[in-house]
């Protein structure tokens, strides 16, 4: 029973209830398990029975790619009927649908971009198929609508020109915010970035990128990001410092969660089963601002494993959610932690005037004040304790 | 006389000249050769030394931190004693300063970052210390001035806060424009990214997350970016779409051209010795697209080298630019290589009619309209040959 | 006629032969395009179209795993109907076969390796797979037998120990090594490294842990490598240093050529598509050292092609490598670089006495004698230049 | 008193003692935090207060390169008198010199490498070199002597024959191994790689490279391995895994233990705060295989601290080991993760008889058996818990 030692004799439960948000799209617990070099291991589940699965480990929400749900060849008759099974098992489990987004990269007619396609026929298509995606997630109670622009990049810049596909991308982002309007959906929508695979170079490769682009669109205000962990992780980028700044801008839309090692392909390994301590900043994180959105795990279970081990994934992640949530708080609670974080960020009045917004005043008493500099790099800020006790923390030794 | 052979005759000159705007910075052809396992391996040489190096090799411009001119415990009249020594070098050359920027990482008391820190007194030293900078910058004729937040960053996030690290960094660059504007100077600001080194991790990250930063600025039309190829490379990030995502916002104030080894430390090597297609690339956008600020080589010698080398060097990467730019125009002027770019980006106007501004009438014929996607799938976009043709010219060989 | 150049007149011909023994596998021009968010774009070819295609295209050899020739599940008959007609092929257009391996990576069984995989069925399985694969091998020619271990790795290292992993995969080479000198066959086999991707991590993830690997078999003298460019390249290494250290060891059996981006996901680019200046110091290597095995492309055309890019890209390979062959010679003949080439290797009987085998009157003279350091660290070696010129070859501009 | 809880009631001690070896180089504590941006933020600490420092935090032993503790431009009689006191230092503390080394890469002598250096004078003198610091490594008591190469490479494959420097690293390492059994000296050498920094890239890149090098020496049975977790991470491997082929072939005769973010700089953090996962398996490897050789931390203190930071730093590595230590133990002693992965391991009488040594009988009845494919592949293997127990395990939840 050591749960019961972090809290002083109270049991610590890291059941997953709706309050905590947890959801998971259709393509991961769902995921066969094939890979460039094998084939699935696992059978395919319906729509419908990943509902009844995601429930049964607890989840709180489903999200999906129009195509996870209904087939791209699917007759409109085909289509209702399987969207009234769905509703079903959503109404019946009590699972919500949080976002839906587009499959815009497995046809072969997004094999060079779909937004970004030198091809404009594709990039109507591309349109045309991405209104029908936006109707089917707000039929089912989306707010949130991803756009993942898997195939917009290039092997080769030869192929296509960067200007040109920054542009592309802005139109067709134009235009879909428009119909969003029009149609009178109340959905925002949420931009995920990527570095690469399954292109050379993929365009905006990160969420930086990202909100630089939305600043640039007739409608920033209905679009923000969903920072993925695996995907900042791929470039070798702090994914907290990306989340951060989406928060910052009022940009963070939704978030991805899942592990990655490094400068590698795209692995979406369980949450916090890789870089624990990067998965304990970022809940930190969450938690101390009081991200509201949906945490969304996009990731999938190994290619070892059954259904039960699918079911053992989907539990993992959102206990390790809970259990570094219950971290942070006790992060915070640490009276030694915290007086080392009081004593860097202690304030400082005789400086603190000279900061702050601009007068000229301002900048002419700065410029003649004498600083000791020596002083101020010989200072030790305790910062390798400071870490030190973090890892502690996440040892459960304090 | 194999040059002769590329253009029907006549002798190609890859002689650099002044309006190739080629610049480097001080710290370039005056680096020492020291690294974090090595002593200097050359004598340090002076201002005004590199400013007759410069101009022997060719150069147009020269660029400087404020302490590489001017040690940051110079007195005013021995700061003024070097900048008169200086400026008749310059006079002297005919050399110009075309960019300044501010040395926030050498001295310890920038250790846990300048603007970011976490210490209200190097924050306002930091603002101090840029002010003189500028005012130097100013002094002797810059245009533009660079930011490269070295130290703003952390080893571990326990240590600082992501939100009031990007709240910080702001202040100070409101701080500055407005200082700028008072001063009533003709100065543009330039941010320059990098993902790490020297700090374990350094925010904005990327190009892209500068871009989204500026736009959060008071002056937002004072900021623009100077991304580095290297800077690009080390997060393993395709640099020309960086570049290209600045120059479509209108913010791409300046550039630092060099070369590095992905997913590495930073290698500041001399242009185009890496990576000599994605340099190709790099050349042939800024010379389609007209950008015409400074081609600054911010990288130096190998440690092998004497000071002979050292011109090896700095020649060898203003001749390289230019190869490559003879290049650039070659895949122009190639008329297999545009008929295939004219086939890949050919109209379709059946489709193009769906693209553009969106309509609520236009929305509703696409949605109605039949797409053949096999078709659309089954085409080849011939991008192997085109690559293929652009290998070559870059081998020489067409 | 830009060729005409290069050779005082000459037309240069980059047409393959026979002599160049270029080989491709079954999988490389056969691949469809499918990965790991898309499904395939191009229609799958049978082994006979592809032996026709690898003759159209100019190829010396073809080799495959067993299954991209005969399925996984065919019947003796139809296996024999298979080879039959395969046999038919070779013969009609004169294409041999090289090289034959196993797949060991594609069919679930395998999905937590096959050679280290924890279950002795599986293991059993493997070794049977792979003794009828070597049959099928021999049967059509195959002197060199490639093993790339692909599943043979961990997501977690809580799942397979490490050294009950290497005594695995160690007891299974030992096993078909005395198969294959039981059989009385002419085979000799080479260990195919790769860091990552299928698994989290592969085992032997280098070509140096396999060369190290090699050493402590039963039959060392059998078994050598088949390095492959994207592979070293994904853990950012230095391709042409593994090479080198294989070829000194008489341990470079086979070699896969392609290109990548480092640390990335596999990419499988063609020859020389990417890193131009690693492509050729690997090519004047292989040149130079007088490399007399197949030279393999293990590449496969972007996904963005059709058939007739198949074609560009297989052309492609072949026609780039036969340029940067030409390049070595260029380098190997230009009086400038061999001039620096010389004076940097320029004997020293002075410094050389010390040198070579070891006995104590040299040690002890060694000990005694006084260097002058300080002229050591002095001297410039002048690589910029070598590199500069080096780089002017590649751009055919000297 | 959390630690309470994990033991029954027993307090957990995770206090250096002498029996777990834990060493430090004098570069380490004494790093002054210099590095390529920055000057250095702490005084110099001579070789006796660093030899005290360490005895007050509670190490076993120093290590040392040559020219750490005797300046490389010390008289004989300077070095004796360095020497005296620093034995006295050693004396009346307790600690031991397990270990020293050769500084082969500071001096500009080394710019182009020592031992593959393509000048003899610079060979010769790096034999010397290094022949002297043996002869004072030994005087002080080590048994194992470190070479780590960081200047064998190049920045560019013109300057350098790869061949020749193995070929020269081989007669280097030759020469020496002579020179330690002609002084009847009791000492080994483990070889340490690193794949690129401060050069462009390192001649025998990992681990995997120095056990393949090692077995072509003249005395392979003197020389092995000092593989260090950072060096191994730069090259986005997995440090286990090249620790245990180093162990299985009974080389690992050293380790350097530090923490390193992949696919960067060279970092040297304090062992286990950066991927603490990976520091588990690597300290549940040494302890489980019964490794008794020294735990050496090749790390710094961040540069932000002072003198008291850098014994936060060095306690820390030490604490972390210890805290990993017994996570190990409760990991061997959880009777769920013991029986997951009993059933893992599971014997296997039917396919264990065709495994182990070859016979021409049990290959014929191996080809003949029947394999049911589907039921291999079908096999949950519960890899997902497994890792998440794991995980638990090391956030302190069970």
């Amino acid at each position: 029973m050591n749960n019961q030692c972090h809290e002083g004799g109270s049991m610590n439960d890291y059941t997953p209830k709706p309050e905590h948000k947890f959801s998971f799209g259709l393509w991961t617990v769902g995921n066969v398990g094939r890979d460039p070099f094998g084939h699935p291991v696992r059978p395919a589940l319906s729509p419908v029975d990943i509902v009844y699965l995601l429930a049964d480990v607890g989840a709180w929400g489903v999200n999906f790619h129009d195509n996870d749900l209904v087939p791209i060849d699917a007759t409109p008759a085909e289509r209702n009927q399987i969207v009234r099974e769905f509703r079903r098992a959503l109404d019946e489990t009590g699972l919500v649908v949080p976002m839906a987004t587009t499959n815009l990269f497995s046809d072969p007619a997004f094999k060079d971009g779909a937004f970004t396609s030198n091809d404009p026929a594709v990039r109507a298509y591309a349109l045309q198929k991405t209104m029908h995606a936006i109707d089917l997630g707000v039929e089912l109670g989306a707010h949130i609508y991803v756009f993942w622009g898997g195939r917009e990049g290039v092997e080769t810049d030869a192929a296509k020109n960067p200007v040109e596909a920054i542009k592309r991308y802005r139109e067709a982002l134009n235009f879909l915010c428009e119909y969003v309007l029009d149609q009178g959906y109340d959905l925002k929508f949420a931009l995920e970035a990527k570095p690469n695979e399954p292109r050379g170079d993929i365009y905006f490769a990160t969420t930086g990128h990202m909100l630089a682009f939305i600043e640039t669109l007739d409608h920033p205000e209905m679009v923000g990001v969903n920072p993925e962990v695996a995907h900042e992780h791929m470039a070798g980028l702090n994914f907290l410092h990306n989340v951060a700044q989406a928060w910052e801008a009022g940009k963070l839309f939704h978030i991805d969660l899942n592990d990655q090692y490094p400068s590698r392909y795209d692995q979406d390994y369980r949450f916090g089963s890789r870089d624990i301590k990067a998965a304990f900043f970022l809940v930190k994180f969450l938690e101390d601002v009081g991200y509201d959105g949906p945490r969304h795990f996009d990731a999938h279970a190994y290619r070892t494993e059954d259904a039960e081990g699918v079911k053992d994934f989907a539990r993992g992640c959102m206990r390790t959610y809970l259990i570094l949530k219950e971290k942070a708080a006790r992060f915070n609670a640490d009276p030694e932690i915290q007086a080392l974080l009081a004593d860097i960020n202690a304030d400082d009045a005789e400086n603190s005037q000279f900061l702050g917004a601009y007068s000229a005043s301002k900048a002419t008493a700065l410029k003649a004040k004498a600083f000791d500099r020596e002083a101020m790099g010989a200072r030790g800020l305790r910062y390798e304790r400071l870490d030190q006790l973090t890892v502690e923390v996440l040892l459960g030794v304090r």
